[in-house]
């Protein structure tokens, strides 16, 4: 049947290096659990699951291992697109700059108060959304929620949401 | 086939009191375009279908015309029960008072950094959550998303979340 799926947070924090290197499990001394699948380990899953695109519209992006991720993807040869809110990609702790290094295009929206989504759409098809903020706190800290959906009445909108906004943001 | 519909924010600026007052339409003068359904008022009309219970999980609450309806329902005999976020149950604007005062019941969460969730569940079935907190603001002013939705797979967990919160929060 089509996915749909409910992760709550806060996620438990248990180790996730062996979702970046597969090689490396049984080999981490990094102190934390081993071998534990937490909200955010599947969340990482789905987003790593990304085969030929990935679309993020994002409010705050500051968690590391997602960022991780999206590198990852970027370096696999997945086409990102990253569409953000201007007044929160400049703040502390945010990895928009370092996604701009390595050569991922991001897009700025300033037009409204807040860009508040907090959305991805993997290979046109995956939508995963919810209330979590791209952040440490949000993963760890916060009661939060995200849905990851196949269902195309939910996915198609975001999908079309995100190309108007990438559009709309063009800076040529 | 299953309800699955998205709302997309900024809303148009619309009169919604023919959803209050169905006997005002044509007789309202407040100088808002009349007669035009937008992202808001099909929110409205999710949360008004309410006829038998209305479970709110919010991180901010002050948006009038939400209050009010949740007011009107309460009013109708609708079972309405609500678990905010502690501190911003209590900052400037907030309805979570004025929905005290009414009769209605609230808890508070405090455990954690932020009860960020943003969802209702209307008569155990349908869900409504996504990134849009009850704020004027959100509503009028932010990109946001909302998910309606009956898929039992998403409303479920949802369901559990929002009585594990509540059971959490009893004050008893
Ligand atoms: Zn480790
Ligand atoms: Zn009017």
């Amino acid at each position: 049947g089509t996915l749909n799926k409910v992760l709550i947070f806060p996620s438990e924090v248990a180790c996730v290096e062996y979702l970046f290197r597969p090689n490396s499990v049984g080999l981490c001394f990094c102190g934390l659990p081993h071998g534990v699948e937490t909200s955010f380990s599947h969340l990482l899953r789905y987003i790593l699951s990304a085969s030929s695109s990935l679309d993020l519209c994002l409010f705050s992006f500051s968690n590391i291992d997602l960022k991780r991720a999206v590198i990852l993807l970027h370096e696999k040869g997945v086409t990102i697109r990253v569409v953000v809110d201007k007044d929160y990609s400049a703040i502390t702790g945010s990895q928009i700059g370092c996604l701009r290094k390595a050569g991922i295009r991001v897009r700025c929206e300033a037009d409204y108060v807040h860009m508040h989504h907090k959305f991805a759409v993997v290979d046109s098809r995956l939508l995963i959304t919810g209330s979590l903020n791209w952040t440490l706190t949000a993963v760890q800290c916060n009661r939060e929620n995200v849905i990851i959906t196949e269902e195309a009445e939910l996915v198609q909108p975001f999908i079309k949401e995100f190309e108007r906004l990438w559009v709309l943001n063009d800076p040529a």
